[in-house]
């Protein structure tokens, strides 16, 4: 067992200063709602309720259209430095990581994902000359489409020498689906007091809080290649591919669940769970297991439960807010498709607050600024 | 004026190398197309002629989505180095070059653009904290978006180090967009011997051969301040915003010009007028004036004709193959909307071939490689 460092490690020091970053994103926001007007031009109309969701929503009539940009992040670092060790690529995990990061942000709102473009932009043109690593993105690309069931439209493979960094790879995905029909709309709109919160489980880190994780990885003497349990070494557990939670939201649809609202559960870990801007109070009563591989970060940077819980997914990929009724018939739907859940919790009246009672953790509303 | 220098200078000598990135593409076209098959599992359907086309093409029924992601390549060096020299932002140039690349390419199918999602990785938080330069890009992007009628749906601003260079980004716009009615489907079906070459005029080098201008700046002992003609300097004139041209192909349907076919001119120049795979001959009896920054570039890479209009523009943004009937409708309509615009050429019965006749200059099927 590695013992934990006595300094502890905050995401803000792991290199992302939202501070700097956020004033351009609300003045992005700003500029961008004045455009959804320009929708009536041509016969359509905007969901306003979907800006500051995952996914934006337009009123094509018959049905909503849904579009989404996504970025992998700097999980492909991690994949870069275990190929430096081990000589194995991990592209074909990294492949599914992008997608997943678009496709699960997509299905929030309701959607259907139908077509995922690729985005790769290598740091130059012999990116791509590494044969294996680029057969394994083709692949393990085409793999979470076919697991999706949507179409791979194309892309743009630039060569970017001189923006992105020689030797790296900066990688999204653009994903557009539809709502249909109309009543899958899962803007919130019927979320309140009194749904069940649905968990579905997490294979890891996913890709949202990797720069922390290597700056972990930076304060081992073995880095990567420290055993976090027998057998299995640090790197080879953060680079385990986010789930693609696309086949459970098309099957609870079949099934006649009705989702009520969904977060994907990304970047601020559990805080998103008050994505919502409804004032509600979401009670937490069961906790899915904490990956090792989150354990492990979250001792080695000497987090709290509330810095834990307030960054990373700690075992829950994606929340779904469901009729109390449907709770547990969601979870074995999800269950069938391979996905462990949990009925973890419920909303209730009060305060936006968010209350995970086994940790005696709150975060407040405030906790969670996207919008 | 500038003397040429004695060394020529190559696109390939300029950084992108396509034999390294093409087995790359070919292995995603082909991986892609296998995956179209499963939008039929959502009652949807591929439109299997958009493969290898600008935009993908899915028939939802009553009409048709097309989707894209797009990337600016390096242009965003070019408003850096300017930015060191004089002080002041390109920003919201640059972010009119980027939805111009999406948008350009989406109208090409017919479709109408809807929603454009922005991707802006950067190469640290920091790169945000130019609060000018941050505003700008805002401000330019919502213009562009105003300008195509587009909303703006939202997107990513991640913060990248260790994959975007530090001070860079990496700019890229996805754009969604619908074909209704479906009769302004311009796939190419209808393209053929007699329809008339519409070319739409271009600002300057829009945003490809950038790679190429950046090297011949640096052989310029005064760099991007050098005069290319009197009071314009070759940065500034590099910097032009690439023109919007959706305002054009609104227009055309709002006035009953039906497009068969459309190209975007961006890389590989006028071979891009060879896109669609039938054979055809096109031919050329009018060149649109050659704007002073492709002239200066041509110059000073010492290209010849064939190397300059295969590479570059030369004045060409886009081009529209219309029934000949229509031809002279269709450029006044262009005017009308401030973009200039000539009626350059037809198509006729022949082998796969582009000939420009004031040149004299011959390119055959097979110098454009896109499937």
């Amino acid at each position: 067992m590695t013992p934990p460092p006595e300094t502890p490690l905050s995401y803000a020091q792991a290199g992302v200063q939202y501070d700097l970053i956020d004033p351009l994103k609300i003045a992005a926001q700003r500029a961008a709602a004045a455009t959804g007007a320009h929708l009536a031009g041509h016969g359509y109309a905007e969901v306003a309720a979907s800006r500051g969701e995952s996914a934006y929503v337009v009123d094509l009539g018959p049905y909503y259209l849904a579009s989404i940009v996504e970025c992998l992040g700097s999980k492909a670092l991690v994949a870069d430095a275990m190929q430096q060790l081990t000589g194995e690529s991990h592209y074909a995990a990294i492949a599914q990581d992008t997608i997943a990061m678009a496709v699960n942000d997509l299905i929030t709102v309701g959607a259907t994902p139908l077509v995922v473009q690729a985005y790769w932009a290598a740091g130059g043109s012999e990116w791509f000359a590494d044969a294996a690593r680029a057969r394994a993105l083709v692949e393990g690309w085409k793999a979470a489409c076919d697991a999706c069931g949507v179409a791979w439209g194309g892309g743009e493979t630039p060569a970017l020498a001189g923006i992105v960094e020689a030797g790296r790879i900066d990688l999204a995905a653009s994903c557009t689906g539809l709502v249909n029909p109309k009543a899958r709309l899962s803007l919130g709109e019927r979320l309140g007091p009194g749904d069940a919160i649905v968990l579905l489980g997490a294979s890891g880190i996913h890709a949202n809080g990797l720069s922390l994780a290597r700056k972990v990885a930076e304060r081992l003497p073995q880095g990567y290649l420290t055993e976090i349990e027998p057998g299995l070494g640090y790197g080879q557990a953060l680079l385990a591919p986010t789930p693609l939670y696309a086949p459970v939201t098309e099957a609870l649809w079949a099934a006649g669940v009705a989702v009520h609202y969904a977060a994907n559960i990304t970047g601020h870990g559990w805080r998103k769970l008050l994505r919502h801007p409804k004032a509600l109070t979401y009670r937490i009563h069961t906790l899915p297991p904490v990956p090792p591989v989150l354990r492990f970060i979250a001792e080695q940077a000497r987090h709290d439960a509330a810095e834990a819980y307030g960054t990373l997914n700690m075992g829950a990929g994606f929340a779904l807010f469901v009729p109390a009724a449907d709770a547990e018939r969601a979870a074995a739907v999800a269950q069938s498709q391979g996905v462990p859940a949990w009925v973890a919790g419920r909303v209730d009246a009060g305060p936006k607050q968010l209350l995970i009672e086994p940790l005696g953790l709150r975060f407040e509303g405030e906790a969670l600024q996207l919008r």
